[in-house]
């Protein structure tokens, strides 16, 4: 495995970096003028890693972005700032709950007059509004700022990017990492120019993307709240792997799942302590999201951490 | 390279395949009584294979959706019935033209007495209406049936399905296969049960999808007239391979494109022709897409020969 200096030095910024580093700064600096505001940055989503410099096929991580879009959005309610670094495409807050042709399914066509009007449907209006009214006041207060990846090297750049912004708020900045990133890519140097050929069975090299949390917790915000996501799908490993992830970049909490029972349960674990966060099947008919009760025990937890600060 | 046969033997069905049958049956039957309706499959999207059984990680092909999508809309404007066949969360028909959060900023709340209305802004309107228009018409005709897959072995069963609903059309039916098929998969016994652990750097062994497109023409729907598309990113490689595929699987048509310039530039090729069909910046600027002239094209061509059979 390479060091994260040698992927940065041999990875060139994804092609708009400044633009999103200048909205990243400013929405930074417009909320920290505010100090009682707490600020979260949510990844969301896979990252993909090409298999050749024009790009026609790429190993991708399998992520809806369900986890964290539902996450954004509580956070919200928890009276967070947020920043919504997610894959292109994935699931996004608030527009999550519509999906395919469900929008225009709600609109229909009235004319009055000459003019032709566009309105949801009567019966339609009562599961939009409560979600649009969240919207609206998330864009209206300027507490939701989206920024988009899409390869494993353009995520490592924006999470830099990001940590640099955040760095200022010190303890009240959050990280909730939960994007899917890439354990694999495939070097510069032993990816072909043009698309593989279908005669041959190629068999590709994969090298090990440096794991950012060290430089991360240990020096881009060595003071904020550091939360990772652990998903397996063998559970005798869960807890296990967590512990060694928190020992080694020593970071506060991994939220540690598996992908089969990701929906209902997840357990909270820190260096001594373990917590389970089950749904029942009735509250998950009920339409309870697990990610409700997470984000408000993860924002507990930060506020415990910033009280314990100020004793 | 195993056989077509076998690769169906050795993969299970999607599991909402029944449905899905059901579904292309009715669509076709109900199609097939007006002799005069033309009709025809858009495939879209890339596929994936999946490289474990609890698939966490995958191989992708690079493919929004964008050539399928628009062409659907096109079939539909030249009176076709189409079969839209594309993968999960890639671009579809009408919904293509707003992304994100576009469809809630284009959305106002309106109080009038005790009752709330959401309703299209005026400014948005004019945008919005045609896309519409066209929407609920291809709807209330049911002259749109969407059908939807993730990994190539889905898409290689929901084929053969949509095939076996077609054939009865014959020479009127149209198959435009633009999804963006992985060539490769990691068969089932080279699988990992459980996620790759990210301590070692895993070599995979890919293997050759079958071309399905030899039982296709000859087997499945032998009277149809069938498109298929190439994708190079080497210019010099693109007819050559073009006349390849008709040669070796006697279809009727293979539209050529050049990942770098696709949006503005194909090529039509038949074992005697090709014809290129490309768009000027002023159009391109005017809001022209080039899917516009590509189904035009292929629809004049298909009329044509449903003439010659009857000569």
């Amino acid at each position: 495995m390479g060091s994260w200096e040698d992927f940065y030095a041999s990875h060139l910024p994804p092609t708009d970096f400044e633009d999103n580093r200048q909205l990243l700064k400013q929405f930074c600096e417009h909320h920290i003028k505010d100090e009682n505001q707490n600020i979260v940055l949510v990844t969301s989503g896979g990252t993909i890693a090409p298999l050749e410099h024009n790009t026609v096929r790429f190993v991708d991580n399998f992520s809806a972005g369900s986890r964290g879009s539902s996450s954004a959005e509580y956070f919200l309610q928890n009276n967070y700032a947020v920043i919504f670094l997610f894959r292109t495409k994935s699931l996004e807050p608030f527009t999550r709950h519509f999906s395919g042709q469900q929008f225009l399914d709600m609109l229909e066509i009235s004319d009055n007059n000459e003019n032709s009007n566009i309105n949801v449907r009567p019966d339609s209006v009562d599961v939009l509004l409560p979600i649009l009214t969240k919207y609206k006041t998330a864009q209206e207060s300027n507490r939701l700022l989206y920024i988009n990846f899409t390869s494993v090297s353009d995520y490592l750049w924006l999470l830099r990017a990001a940590c640099e912004a955040l760095a200022p708020f010190e303890r009240r900045a959050l990280l909730y990492l939960a994007a899917a990133v890439s354990d694999f890519y495939v070097p510069q140097d032993d990816m072909p120019k043009h698309k593989i050929q279908s005669g041959a069975t190629p068999k590709i090299s994969l090298q090990l993307v440096p794991k950012i949390l060290k430089p991360l917790v240990s020096t881009w915000v060595p003071n904020a709240f550091v939360v990772s996501f652990k998903l397996e799908t063998d559970d005798s490993l869960l807890i296990a792997k967590s512990r060694e992830s928190l020992m080694k970049y020593n970071h506060k909490l991994v939220i540690a799942n598996i992908l089969q029972t990701r929906r209902h349960r997840v357990v909270l674990v820190t260096p001594t302590t373990s917590e389970e966060i089950l749904m029942t099947k009735e509250q998950a008919h009920s339409g309870l999201e697990i990610e409700e009760p997470i984000v408000s025990e993860v924002c507990k937890r930060h506020e415990e951490f910033l009280a314990g600060a100020e004793q």
